[in-house]
C-alpha cells in the first residue's frame, strides 16, 4: 500500500457528497481501500453512445489505482480512455429483516470511484498491475502460474483508475425499526447474514495425474 | 411467471449483440429468467450529467419486468424515468485458475438489460411489484412482515423496466490451456468454486424474548 500522496479523507465532489442517509456515507479513505481489497469483481460503467453500460469485469486495487483489463478488442474499454467512467464494488452482508416491510434493507459495503481511466504503457507499471489484479482474486497465484509473455501483453489493454474521487457507503447490524410502534407486533426481527464462501478445488479434468493443488489454493478452499 | 407475451428468444440488438467470447453469450430468455431470478441485488447504471452512475439496489423479476425502488428523492431514480438505464445483476461462481496467468478468469453467470424504467402509478402493479422485491431476497416474507401502508407506498418510488432488450453472459468449467502448450508445465489447474452462504439469524438485540425466527428463515440460515 502507498497511498501517502492521497489524503486521507476524500474529499467531497458533488458526485461523493452523500445526500440520503448520510450515516452510511463515508469518505474515509481506509474504509474505502478496505472495501476494494476485500472484493475482486467489480461492476464497471460507461456510456456509450449516451447510453450506460454496466459490465462486471474483474479488478485489483493498491491504494493508489483500481486496475481493469481486458481485450483490446472489448467494447467497453474501447469506450473508455478519455471517457469517464464510474467503478462500483459491492460486498452484501445480509439481510435486514425489519418488522414493517418498508424498513427491509441490505446489510452492505459499497464503494463508488469516479474518473477517467488512463491506459497503462509502462510496461513496468502494466505489469505491476496485472499482478495486483491476479494477486486480488488468488493470493499467491501470480508466482505460482506461468506469468504473461510479449505477445499476452500485448493482446492485453490495461486501465488504471485514481482513487481521487470515490465515496463509500456502508450498513451493519439491526433493523432500524426495533424502538418504534411496529415493535409490538410480535414480528421476529434481525439480520440472515450473508457471505461468499470458497469451496474445495476442482482439478480441471485435463489435468494430468500427480499435480497437487498448491497450498496457496488449498489453504483458501472448503472441505 | 408470465412472460408468454415476450419472446423465447431475445432480440440482438446493437448493444446485446455477442461480439466477443460469443461461446459465454446467450440470447435464450430461460437463461435471462434464471439468472435474475437467483439474485436480488443489481447494479444500477444511469446518466448523471453525462457521467455514468453505477448504483448497487435490490430488484425483484417476474419475468416480464424487472422492479426496482427508492425514495422519491434518491438522485439515481430522479435521472431514471425517462432516461435509458443498464441494470446488470452477477453471480461470481468461481476463479478459473489456469495455467498461464493470462487464461485466467471468472466462473460467473451475468445479465444485462436495457431500457428506459416506467414509474410505476398503478397501485395493483405497485403493490404486486414491492412484493416481488421482498419475496425475491426473501421467500416468505412478504406475508410475515407487516405491509407496507398507504404514507410508505407513497414515500416509495417503484420503476420497472421490461425485459425486452437483454443479454446473458454466462462461463462454466474448466480453464482453456489444458490442451495447449502450457499443459505440460506440471502446474496445477482447475476452478476454485464460490458460492454465498446463508448464516445464522442473528435476533435484533431490541427484540423481545420469545419471538423466535419464522421457519421461511431459519431453513434457509446456517447452523
Amino acid at each position: 500500500m502507498n497511498n501517502d500522496q492521497l489524503p486521507s479523507v476524500l474529499p467531497e465532489t458533488d458526485r461523493t457528497r452523500h445526500r440520503r442517509l448520510r450515516e452510511q456515507g463515508s469518505l474515509d479513505r481506509a474504509q474505502l481501500d478496505a472495501v476494494l481489497e476485500a472484493g475482486f469483481v467489480c461492476h464497471l460503467g460507461v456510456v456509450v453512445d449516451g447510453v450506460p453500460m454496466v459490465v462486471p469485469t474483474v479488478y485489483g486495487s493498491d491504494g493508489r489505482h483500481l486496475y481493469f483489463h481486458g481485450s483490446v478488442a472489448s467494447r467497453s474499454l474501447v469506450a473508455s480512455p478519455g471517457a469517464a467512467v464510474c467503478v462500483t464494488v459491492t460486498h452484501v452482508d445480509g439481510l435486514v429483516l425489519a418488522r414493517s416491510v418498508f424498513e427491509h434493507g441490505v446489510n452492505y459495503r459499497s464503494a463508488m470511484v469516479y474518473g477517467v481511466p488512463r491506459l497503462v504503457t509502462d510496461p513496468e507499471e502494466k505489469l505491476a498491475g496485472l499482478r495486483r489484479l491476479t494477486e486480488q482474486a488468488t493470493p499467491g497465484q501470480w508466482d505460482y502460474a506461468r506469468q504473461p509473455n510479449r505477445k499476452e501483453l500485448a493482446a492485453t489493454a490495461l486501465l488504471a483508475l485514481s482513487l481521487e474521487e470515490a465515496s463509500v457507503k456502508i450498513r451493519t447490524g439491526a433493523p432500524d425499526d426495533g424502538d418504534g410502534p411496529d415493535a409490538a407486533l410480535g414480528i421476529w426481527a434481525g439480520v440472515l447474514p450473508l457471505k461468499p464462501t470458497w469451496g474445495a478445488p476442482e482439478a480441471d479434468p485435463l489435468l494430468p495425474a500427480g499435480i497437487a493443488p498448491p497450498p496457496h489454493i488449498t489453504a483458501r478452499g472448503g472441505a
